[in-house]
C-alpha cells in the first residue's frame, strides 16, 4: 500500500468528505489515538443509496464489523470493503450521530458542534448535499454491550497512529466527522476531541 | 384500558397503518404467538421525523426497549411510549426491515413479499407516502447478542394473544408489517408467517 499520497486533516470537532472511484481506498488515521470518527458512504450515482448499519448487521450476523468484512448499503450491496485495521478492532454500529438535540438533552443550553451538522457541511463542501443523516459507522467508538443488552460509553481501545483502510466497492462519497463529544468519555477520559487525518490510496 | 374498540387485521405477509392523535394508543396483538411485527411511527406534522432505533439506543443505553420506555424520534423527542407488554419483552432494534434485495441474497429468484414494500404500501393506503424505510422496531423478533457481538436468528419468546400497547406522544402515523420471512426461523420454527391484529384505544 502506497503511503505517498497527500495527508488531509479532519480538524477537531469538524467534518470532511472525499469522492472515491470504485477500487480506490481511503485510509483514516486516529492521529492522537482516542478520537471517534463517525463515517458515512453514499453512492455517487444515487445519494439515496448509502452505507447502512441496520443492513450491515444482518449481513454479518454481528453488531461489530471487522477488517475483511464487506460493508453494505441500504440496497444490501457492498459499498465499502473494510480492508485494513491496525487498531484492536473496536468500532460501533449502534449509536446515532450526535446532534444538537442530543447535546440539549445532555444539558447544553447553547449550540454544540455535532456530527450530524458536520456531515451536512462536509457534503455541501464537496457539492453532494443530502438531507438525511444515516446511522454512521462510528470508527473507534467503544460501546460494550452486556448480556442484558445494556450499553456503556467506553473509551477507545485504539492508540495514536492506528488506521483503517476502506476500499470503495462502487463510486462513492465518504464523509467523516471528528466527533465533538466532550461530555461523555467516548473520545477518551480527557473529554478533549482532537483532529484526525485521511489520505486517498490508489 | 377499554377493549371495546374495533379489532383490525394485519393479514399475513402484509402491512397496515393507522393515524393516532397524541394521547391515543395502539394495541398490537400477536394473535398466533410467533409473528414478528415490524413497526414504525412517523410524525403526522412532518414525515421527516420518525421513530429511530439508533436514537432510541443511546437514550435508553440499552439495545432492547422495555414497557415503560419512551421511544424517541430522530429528533430525540418521545414519539411513542411503550405502555404495556404482556409478552416476555423480547423485541429487536438491530435489524433492517426485510426487502426484496434480502430475499435475493437468501436465494429467492422471484419477488418475495417484504416488510419494506409493506411499509410503503400501508402508508400509501392512509394517504401518507414516504420514500425511505427507517430501521423498524421489530416487535417479538428475538435476536440474541453474544459477548462477541454475534447475533442469532431466534424464534419469538411470545405466546398466542400476547400484546403490546404503544401510546402516541405526538400526532403520528403508525405502520406495521407482519413479516413475511419464511426462510429464517424468526417467525417460528414452522417458518409460516401469520396474521396479527391491532386496535386503537382512547
Amino acid at each position: 500500500m502506497t503511503q505517498d499520497s497527500e495527508l488531509f486533516t479532519i480538524p477537531a470537532r469538524r467534518g470532511r468528505a472525499a469522492r472515491l472511484s470504485q477500487g480506490q481506498s481511503i485510509q483514516i488515521v486516529n492521529t492522537h489515538g482516542a478520537q471517534v470518527v463517525d463515517t458515512w458512504a453514499f453512492s455517487t450515482e444515487d445519494p439515496r443509496e448509502f452505507m447502512s448499519m441496520e443492513h450491515i448487521r444482518p449481513t454479518l450476523t454481528r453488531i461489530f464489523p471487522h477488517a475483511g468484512d464487506d460493508l453494505v448499503s441500504n440496497r444490501r450491496r457492498p459499498i465499502l470493503h473494510f480492508a485494513e485495521d491496525t487498531s484492536p478492532g473496536v468500532h460501533d454500529t449502534l449509536m446515532a450521530a450526535c446532534d444538537d438535540y442530543r447535546y440539549g438533552l445532555l444539558g447544553c443550553t447553547e449550540y454544540h458542534d455535532n456530527c450530524t451538522d458536520n456531515l451536512f457541511a462536509a457534503l455541501r463542501n464537496v457539492g453532494f448535499p443530502v438531507t438525511e443523516c444515516p446511522s454512521p459507522l462510528n470508527l473507534w467508538m467503544n460501546i460494550p454491550v452486556d448480556g442484558a443488552g445494556g450499553t456503556t460509553w467506553g473509551v477507545p481501545a485504539s492508540k495514536p497512529g492506528d488506521h483503517v483502510v476502506l476500499r470503495a466497492e462502487m463510486d462513492c462519497v465518504v464523509a467523516m466527522s471528528c466527533c465533538p463529544q466532550d461530555i461523555l468519555p467516548i473520545n477518551g477520559e480527557a473529554r478533549a476531541p482532537t483532529e484526525a487525518h485521511y489520505r486517498i490510496l490508489g
